[in-house]
Order: C-alpha cells, then structure tokens, then sequence
C-alpha cells in the first residue's frame, strides 16, 4: 500500500450508519487526508466527531464533491438517486449504502470479504460502488464459503430484524413505547404499523403478489446478485423484534453434495469476518457478542437426523457495524490496492 | 349432549396454564358440577376463582381422585409423572398438558379440532390423555388442512416463543429485567441463560448432538405424531423474543402436490379454529389480535416466484389459551360426546 492520503467525504454523517463509518474508518486506519461530514439537514455549527476530533458539518445542497476522491453516501435512497451521480461526475468514487442502486444492472455489488473480483475487474474511472443491506451482508458472509464447498440449491432464511433498522426512529420508539408501558402511558406508534414494544412485527413495507415484500425480495435479490447464483431460490422472511442493535437470521440450506454439521464447521472456521461460537450456543445473542463486531456470528449449526443435504445455522450481526458500515469500508479498502 | 354434569379437578390451579383452564372451562360452559382446585404448593386458605367464585385450593399430595371424573394436569412433567397414574387408577380421566406422556407409545396425542379419532377409538376405561405443547398445537391446527389438500413432505418451522413458555417466572423475569435497564439498574438471569430484555436468544434447553435442542425436537415429533405422519422431515428452530404472551411460527412447508396462495387461503378459510386475517398482515401480532384467543391467526401466506410447491406462513396463537387451555378442554368435550 503507497503512503497515499485521500479526502473522504461522509454523506448523511449524523445518521447511525455515518457515525459507524466515521468510528471505522479510523479504528481501521484508513488513510484519510481530510474528511468531510456532510449532511442534508444540519444546524448551524453543528460538529460530528472523527479520529477524536469534532468536524463541522457542511450542508449537501452546497457541497462540492471535486476535491473528494471517495464519498460513502450513508443516506436514504432519494438522497443517493439526487446527489451520487454528481458526486461520480466530480471524479469521485462513491461507495452508497442505501437500496437506490443496488439491483441495477452494471452496478458492481460488493461484499469484498466473500468476493472482491467484482471490484478488480472495474476500469480506472471513478464510478458507484453498492453496499449491500445489512441482512444480504449478513447472509452472503456466512453463505459464499458455504456454497463453494457444499454447493447451493435452496436457502430459506428468516431474519429477525433489530429496530436500528429503522433508524434513531426505530431505536427511539422502541424505548418511548417501553417506557411509556412501564409508566401506564399511552402512546404512537410512527416507524412501525402497530406496538413493537414487547411485540414482534412481520415485514410491512410493501408488500407483493408473493406475499413477501419489496425488502424482503430485494435482499434476497441482493444475495443471488453477490453470490452470482441467478437461479438460487431464496425464501426470504423477516420480522422485526424488540432488539436495538444487531439482527438475527436462521438460515437453513439445501446442498448439491451431501453435508455433515462437522463439515460446515470446518468451513467456516476457516472463513473470512466469521466467528464461530464456541461456547453455549445460547450465548449467541446480538446482546454481548454480536453488537460491535466486524464479524458474523454462527451459533448454532443443526441437521434434521437423515437429512445429509440440509443444514440450520444461527447467525448475528451487528447490523449498522458489519451489515454497513464495516462492508462500506471494506470496499474502500478493495478499491485502495486497486484503484484509489 | 346429556344434562350430566362432571367433578372436575384442576391441578396447578395457581400456575398460568391452570387458571386459564378455569376460564376456558367457565366461558365454555363445560358441565361442571363441583371444581377441585388443586396445587402442590399452596399457602393456607389460598384460593382461586372459578365461575368467578373463589374456591378453596387443596393440597396434591393428599388429594382423592376417586371423587373425580376429569382431571386437568397443568402442572411440570414431575408432577404429572408422580400423580397422574394414581389419578387414573382413582377411575379418573386425565388430560396432561406436560411433557411427560406426549411421546410415550400408546399414549393418545390429541389436537381435536384437527382428529379427534384418536379420542373416539379409545375403549371405555378412563385413561390419561397428552395434550400437545404449545407449538405443535399452534402447527397442527394449520398444518392438518393443508396436508389434507396438497400433502406435505417437508416442513420449515420457526416459533418464536414468547417467555411466558417459562411460566410466571419467565414473564416476571422480561419485566424485571426491563424495569431494571430503564432505571440503570443490574439484574441477574435466572429463566433464561442471558439477559432477554431487548434481546432474542435461540432455544437452549438441553441441545441433542443435531443441534436441535430436546424441546424443539420434541415439538416436531409431536406434530408428526398428531398428523400421523412418521415420515414428514420437520425442521423446527426456537428461539425467545421479549414478548409476554404469544408465539409466532414462520412455516414453510414443500407440498406434494402444485399448491397456489389462494388454494391455500381458501383450505385455511374453512379449517377449524384458524382465522384468516384479513386486514394488513403486518398487524397480524401478539398484541392485539393474537393473545386471549382460542384461534390460531394466519397472517401473510407467501410464495417464491416460479416455486408451485411451497408456501411460507405467518401464524400467531395464544401459547397458554390456544396452545394449551383451549385444546385440552376440547379433549374434554371430545370425551364428553362419547367417553364421559
């Protein structure tokens, strides 16, 4: 790597997924030279904190990507599909974080520990770069080593999604509602249909003639398009629990060759961002060890007694560190030895 | 019907299961002519409330069950197994909701509204009958119409359990542990192996060498035995979410013949004790619909694209009413039609 600096610009800087790529970016030394934190709608000297240093804000609208060499959009969509393009226009490599682009074709789709030739094959020119969502991240990590040893046919997931999936929205309703519960007050319900406190919630968001909704086939879009498995048939269902951080999938898959819960483990053990629980597999919660991590949690791995082809593994994730962030700057990594 | 009216006994009175099983049997005008209730660690004068009257608790140990046509076994597996025998050499029926006889051979496994031939071939002798857990209540109810129509050969389960799977304790512990956090103040974990507030943790009662605990194993043969289907392969994977009283189950099931969401809808329409939810799926959930219900709500019915043979759903039921109060009163109308 070249003693190369880079200035960085951080789009949507105060959501949870900027602020986690603002603390990743430095715990994992990434070469920054200056760093911009911008943000659609900040208040006068408002201040964000990187490498231990407050940075202030700069308003989107104004801001001028031409000095940037790298922008991670951390944004929603329609902040993505108005300001990205301009951003690669100004000659700036742009890794985006949001759904916008994700499924479009051309577009490279990146989980660069599971598969980084997707990212060495593009040209010099700087262009966009999507992340994939945080259940899609979670997925292809344990599921790529998986699918190269055992081969896959089928996979049927359910992920159990924290409430951060939703934003500080999503993590403030969580903890009104419970307090207001506790304290026998009433109380609305804005990022969720009806109470998620002490509740669980199947996926609202639009929903299709499958019965599935939009997120819920776009991630297992999003995971045939990274593992280059067009014809993979993926069953997707997610729920939303009262957890702040950290998403829970159970995933269980059907091989082409035969498989043993030994085998799986070998291969995993070997994998790269996967740790395997080795203790009590009930231990293996989002509260402990996986919030904070870089990695893919596997707990659990079962086998149906006389089913050699089918495998249920257990699996967290911290969903804004790993299924975002992490990822965003691994891709800038990738992008670093190659292309930067 | 006939105007007879039956001695009753209730053991566990005191615990969840038990005082639901006063109710059902009061809001079902089962024909009760004097009520026992009965627990094996009573305070003096304790009582309970039946036909919202109190009535005396008495104690198990020494309890006669010769005055008794109809025994309710709402007490742990121990107890069942120490008193339920002596109950039926007293001349009594017994309906166990404990695990102890469930998958013992020759012991009838009875989810009425599903088959009740189970019941009707029994000869005339009083003898115990296992009423299945929760889950497999939950499973059979939507299972049994769809195996009728399309044939199963493969079933998917995910129950989400709420913690009142663990009695009073296990609720008194998610409230606690809740109450605690929000004031900042530490707590132990006694039901559960971490914390559960905010927090979902996989099924971790004794785990076989197939990963699957002895639990969820168990509530996948129950089923199989319920359906008489020795031969259906059930995957079945539990795990806790913070939710006081209900359970959620995403099933996916492979069908032997092509299956479409409307075929399916249409079976499930007509099926006792299912009620189809009609409005949004998404407020298909514990709170609100599912709880004090003697139904079990289907929710979303979902298909993969291009995949005619396979269908995931949603279902919610109240894990103590349905799943175990409601269904072991009606093993006792069922006897009462032919046996009582």
């Amino acid at each position: 790597m070249s003693g190369k600096r880079f200035t960085v610009a951080v789009i949507g800087a105060t959501g949870a997924v900027g602020e986690a790529v603002l603390s990743v970016l430095f715990e994992r030394e990434f070469p920054v030279a200056k760093l911009h934190a911008v943000s659609r709608d900040r208040e006068e000297d408002e201040t964000v904190l990187f490498a231990e240093r407050p940075v202030e804000l700069e308003e989107l609208d104004d801001f001028d990507f031409s000095s940037c060499q790298l922008a991670f959009f951390c944004a929603p969509a329609a902040v993505a599909k108005k300001h990205a393009p301009r951003a690669v226009k100004a000659g700036c490599w742009v890794i985006d974080v949001s759904q916008q682009f994700r499924l479009k074709s051309g577009v490279p789709l990146a989980v660069p520990t599971v598969d980084s030739s997707v990212l060495e094959a593009l040209a010099t020119e700087p262009r966009l770069i999507a992340s994939p969502g945080a259940p899609a991240v979670q997925l292809a990590t344990v599921l790529q080593p998986l699918a190269q040893q055992f081969g896959l046919r089928r996979v049927n997931v359910i992920t159990v999604l924290s409430v951060s999936a939703k934003g500080r929205a999503g993590v403030n309703e969580l903890a009104g509602q419970t307090a207001r519960l506790l304290n026998a007050q009433s109380f609305n319900s804005n990022s969720f249909p009806v109470q998620i406190a002490f509740n669980v919630i199947p996926a609202f968001d639009a929903p299709y003639e499958s019965g599935y909704t939009h997120d819920e086939q776009g991630d297992a879009a999003e995971l045939i398009k990274v593992l280059k498995q067009p014809r993979l048939k993926v069953s997707h269902s997610a729920l939303f629990a009262p957890v702040f951080y950290g998403h829970s999938q159970i995933v269980t898959v059907e091989t082409e060759r035969p498989v043993t819960i030994a085998g799986a483990r070998a291969v995993l053990a070997k994998a790269a961002d996967v740790d395997l629980a080795k203790a009590g597999a009930e231990k293996t919660t989002s509260i402990g060890m996986g919030t904070d991590s870089g990695s893919v949690v596997v707990g659990r791995v079962c086998q149906v007694e006389g089913d050699d082809h089918s495998l249920t593994l257990w699996t967290i994730a911290d969903n804004i560190r790993k299924g975002a962030a992490v990822n965003a700057v691994q891709i800038a990594e990738t992008l670093l030895k190659s292309h930067l």
